[in-house]
């Protein structure tokens, strides 16, 4: 029950996306009520077969990409574990452009000895800087 | 050192914002090189110091919103806690439109009997479904 073993469950996320491995992505979210995914732009889902759905409308018309992710920071404490991690998501192929740059905040819980994901909060910069945020002035 | 004070914590964040108090915002921020904030479309921001600076920018040239908020979930280990929060902030003003709806994760630690902020994660869903997550095979 140590950090490492997060990073492997978090290693298994990457892994599940990359591979388009949709019960690889399955097995690694906790059964349970307050798990909850935030894709980038996207609504709040809620529970792991929504989750679950969700995940396999990306899949089922993607082609495997490649993906680079950097764990920015960890915190954990007991069962919990916070991860901040930047992706890099490159498409397949030869159009394939720049890869996206996405931010993730990913929480991890220890559910009989095995860490499984509660929360992938996924948000695209848009924009340069904090100014950019909804300023209640402007709206 | 319960949930109803990572809640309390909260609480004067939501305060701090809707009365623009940099005072009351960069206080409940902890003093933690892991610190970070995810403005809305925003760029990673990390550490105390730059976090209290995005909110200053943000606070300069706004007036004090009326923002509303509900505590989607909570999970908490020891002295971690991880909550999953809706806002709803209204400009103030005659010409204030409709309230943005923001989606926030926020992580609380335990510091010397207090709990303050490490993470304000927080995204504007600007599509209805996870179909808009970076298609690997779209980009």
């Amino acid at each position: 029950m140590n950090a490492n073993e997060a990073t492997a469950a978090e290693r298994r996320f990457y892994e599940a996306f990359s591979r388009l491995d949709l019960g690889l992505m399955r097995g690694l979210w906790a059964e349970d009520p307050g798990a909850y995914c935030i894709h980038p732009g996207g609504p709040l889902i809620q529970g792991r077969e929504r989750v679950v759905q969700s995940w396999s409308e990306i899949f089922s018309s993607a082609s495997p990409p490649t993906i680079e992710y950097r764990v920015v920071s960890t915190r954990q404490a007991e069962d919990l574990a916070v991860h901040l991690v930047e992706e890099s998501i490159r498409p397949s192929g030869p159009r394939s452009g720049e890869p996206s740059r996405v931010l993730a905040t990913n929480v991890y819980v220890m559910r009989e000895g095995d860490w499984r994901m509660l929360v992938h909060h996924a948000s695209l910069p848009l924009v340069g800087g904090a100014k950019e945020r909804p300023r209640p002035s402007l709206h």
